[in-house]
């Protein structure tokens, strides 16, 4: 079997409340009890976190990768700044899902980077809560298909 | 009721046979049987083609505007050069979803610069032919969101 | 004497319908007929064509070369990446005005290099459909001095 | 009613003598004459200035915005330095059609940035004297269709 | 004692008319007579000039530094361009406190660079009118601790 | 009424110690005491905090946005590399002043970028400990005005 | 056996009339000619297409993959512009030598990136229609060394 | 007498796990164990820690600052990115050996830039472990030539 | 015969006082006088003039173009901004020779770039007032060979 | 008559033994072997030389270029360092092909460049040992059409 | 057995009279003398060079990768420029510690380049004539962890 | 008294041969006649060499720093690559006046960085011949004033 780690950047605890015509009007309440009903259906365990801090980021995705859990991963701002979050995915060989809410070539120059993606698997971005989901049901397919 | 154009770009003919350890072994024909099995369940009209010419693109996204269909564009390296396929979907105001069978970002330089992200609606990128699958599932949701 | 070749390129047949608060509401046709009406007052064949592939416009570009004939190129897109198009200029010695009916510099950043400036005798740009007649004009006015 | 200034930058003084391969053989005394003429015709004054400060430009740019006038600008070479220039349109309100004898985007790369195209209805490049009479002719028309 | 010299370049003539929604409704008499009447107050001679040229700019911080005085100075457009300044300040040793009533930096890219900023006092910037307050404020804070 | 919260970047506590001759002497106990003498004079409540850790500081305009309170925010290196700050002001619609000690802009290549500046109301940087009393009073004179 | 496509790109068309200063003489027929000659005497067959389309010379380049003949490429503007090209030539591994009649790193900037380059067997250029036929015998050469 | 802090970066607590064929097979607590027994031979105290998070690091930094200790730093891929580092060692004066078990200049683009150089006694990369025994060394001998 | 006109932009009447350690001590009075000396010897008249304005270098250069004269031209910071002063060289035909007192390839970046140098004769730089007289010894050894 | 001078630079020595999967397995003796042969048949005097000093390849093409030889260079890394030698080529008119065994432009980016490539007939790359017999034809092909 | 090759770039020979301040004041006797009694206690031949021309070294790297001595290699300015260096310890597989006397990443802009990082074993930089010592003892105790 | 080495770089031996439009019809021979002659009148002793060789130019100006000699450095190509004459200059405190026979600003970009001008005296440039002439003066003439 397998699990599936959701681990959320800075500002994502905001959710809801900011900017909502950019970001949607789903909190990360409901997203977190969207995917959990999802995995339940399947049997899977969900983990789900959110930190404004570089450094839990870092910790969890290493503890994901020392269980061989599958990540979710919304790094917010930190997907343009942070190599640290790059080093970890792969020193720990954690297996990455890369996820926006927004589409972040849409938006300002300095969103134009990712950290996070020459070391993921895929990217789904710019579907609001929904890029949540899709990336789930790309790992569920992913399992799926080795099983 | 809504249909779907899925229009794919330059050497995505080549499907299956090129670098599959990169692009997969599911052919282009592969994944337009396994698109069309889901629309048939949904009652969703499926339009599949692919051409090597820049301009066949660009007349295609304008009649998928023109008829109010969504579009799945797969743009191949037209996406990194063509800027006439970015003035096509605003233009024609084609609600397109972007896919790609591997991750842009993890690849060479010159592939991480996209003429179509600015302008379309999501992204899915590095799930091989699951990407069109889930690009597929973001287009239901948000017309059975509409609903 | 002497021959006018108009030759449009990507999207350009959207006119009309397409951003209107950016490009005007005239069509390509009413553009063609306002040109037609002032050639026939100075007896000046006039050839107007509109292609979404850059193969036609290089090709479009030698004949009117070829013939001597007077080109107002409006290369849309191609404008920023066409390197075939500024060597079809030169290389088939076509007197070519640039025209545009918006203006490149007041808008992103990969619309303020042209391709086609280099090798063009001038530019018009930003009056919209009236930027075809004063090119036109301009040509006229070149005529008649040589005369 | 309406009425036109026509602004001259630095070293268009020069006209005629200066590089008459590049700008032609007219002198800004010609220039001035042919417009004045043309707009008798019409009824519409015309007030024609040179300098080579850059401040007098921007104080003439501020006038002419005041006044409601149209402006015929050929910067010089303060087009690719002056940002005090853009200011002025943008701050005046002023409307500015650009004009140039020859095509900077054909000369040296410092010439390829202006910092009055963002700001201007309209470019006018390339035609040496012509390009003063179709930047009239621009202007006659869009006041025209408004009556 | 010492003295304040208020210098203002480009266009801030047009305070108050020009675009009140980024610069406010305060014309610069309006600053001016509000500067003056916190210098009375204080004893403190003051001394608001405004010009177009930069040449004027540059001999009036020569001046200023020749007689010890403290200079505020919003120096517009110049601001971004003008090593000329740069040079008077450090030249005549010029004791400057840049103002802006915008912030350049949420605008565009090319107001980022400021030559004044290296070799000015300090900055108070995006504040309207108040900014040139302030910025008197800073100067008989700093003259007061010296006595 | 309303409230003001200064909140201080990584390293601001060595304040005094750290490159007097370019920080000057004062600690930040110093600025705090003074800040608090001002605002006890007009009822204004203050917070004080100074972290490390950029994730301190996100949360922390988080607070003072879903509050209403005001920011005076000196994030220090974290100024020219925090796009999650950044993202906190705009998504917590926090009132900032950006401060600084010294004029960054006067300083080494990488301290030139600010990611606050374009979602501040103003900054002030120069003035050692008096930028911090500089931006209160900016504070005090808006809400002054509204009232 | 091997067979060769000779594949040219847009312009080339016009070889012989376009600039023979730089291009030289001969026609694109004359080096057809010359180089049906020589693979005569080897008994290689040889196929000759031109085209002004990118998708053209893409869909070329896949056939000679597919059927494993050597390609040698002219593709003139296109070396510059063209990932469509770069991708065709390593998603079909077609074995190719590209070829151009002047010397691109003696001419403009944007002619000194080639996206043919790095996924080609060698490159000959500058030598006019020279560059051919020793493409053609380093072809013949390899192809010698094998048996 | 002197003593030694050792402060490790984000990820190196993944040492001996991630990447060998990089990083070696030493875990940090070998390195520790090392470290610590060259120490107890001459008789210096020896500090060793790891953070994921950068507002650790900068704290650990100004405390063997104030102490007068040396330290020997492996930033991790803070090294890349942290202008807070940089502040810390220069405000705090800390005697800092920058290390690496790599090379980076032999990696990534972005892993040639280092923040710590700048403001570092001495760098020693690409030992593996033995980076920190030479950085060790290094310390010991510039103590025992002072003494 | 010949005359030389001396032409300096803004600051340079500052010399003496402005940066000793820079710029030496000689005002530029020593300078005209030492220079009016040796060209007394020679029967050469000598014009010697400086303004802050770059309008009134603009003009001094077409008066000197116009007459014939040599110009020796210290444009100061004008130097790296002026394409309006290359223009006036070029259209006027100036011969100029460039000075400096202090080498500008020395110091700051923005330093770096001259729009004099490309149409000028020669250039003599760094060595303080002396670099006047031998750009003077320059056009006297460059006169006596003609004739 | 005409001669061949074949020039190498630095490292060339270590042919056969260099990194044999990107350099062949021919040393330079073998090279040299058969291209004597090829000029004997044709009666051509050949020289053969190399060097890891830049200063005997500036001072071999002034010789080739005094004498009216041919040269065959491959410079090897300086290449695309070496200023020097394209003065040399330009300033003796010397009559160069430029050869490499691999192609550059597949390589890293800093051997991009090319010194040689704007003052050389035509480039030869990618071919291995080939690449010198390409070179050598195309100097025999064009000796034998000028005769 | 293995044996040592100091190899020293352009200027070392000045060590002790340059610029002491920054490089110390040992001369390149004393550092051969202290290298030389560590290799006499091990038993390792140690061979030390200096020379001004990058032939000397290229030729030195070659003969030291021949025979499988390891290489200390401070190669100066050369550091910063040599392709042709770099090319030959990888060509000669040559096993070489970079060292410098300073840090060259807390100089100027063009020393943060390196071309022998990318192929050296490993870097000590910063601690003057202790770097030396350093990458010595790197050597013996790799050699010794073989043995 | 004082000594004049005069040092000439790769390429200076073809003077009067290369290009003459460029570099004038005075050989190498005739410049050093005409300098020795001044020298004799001042009797001042003159060395003249040149070299292609970057370690000759290297050596040569440490000699002239060691004993104490003015430097007349034309060090041709190696002028825009060679940090180690740079570094020579600076390590021996040599006194150097750079001279150039053109102006390398008004030619190629990568003539527009010079290593030599941020450490020398004074720079001449674009007088042919007599660019040595008057860097002699220079030096004379700082003589004269300090004695």
């Amino acid at each position: 079997m397998f699990s599936v780690h959701v681990l959320n950047g800075p500002n994502l605890n905001l959710l809801g409340a900011r900017e909502p015509e950019i970001y949607g009007q789903a909190t990360l309440k409901d997203i977190e009890a969207s995917l959990k009903e999802r995995c339940a259906r399947e049997g899977v365990p969900l983990t789900f976190k959110q930190s404004n801090f570089e450094g839990d980021l870092v910790s969890w995705v290493q503890e994901a990768g020392a269980c061989g859990a599958w990540v979710i991963l919304n790094a917010g701002a930190l997907t343009h700044t942070s190599i640290a979050l790059h080093d970890a995915i792969k020193g720990a060989k954690a297996k990455v899902v890369e996820v926006h809410l927004s589409n972040p070539h849409a938006r300002e120059a300095f969103r134009h980077i990712s950290f996070i993606s020459p070391v993921a698997r895929g990217v789904v971005a710019g579907f609001g809560a929904l890029s949540y989901a899709l990336a789930l049901e790309a790992i569920i397919s992913a399992e799926t298909r080795k099983s």
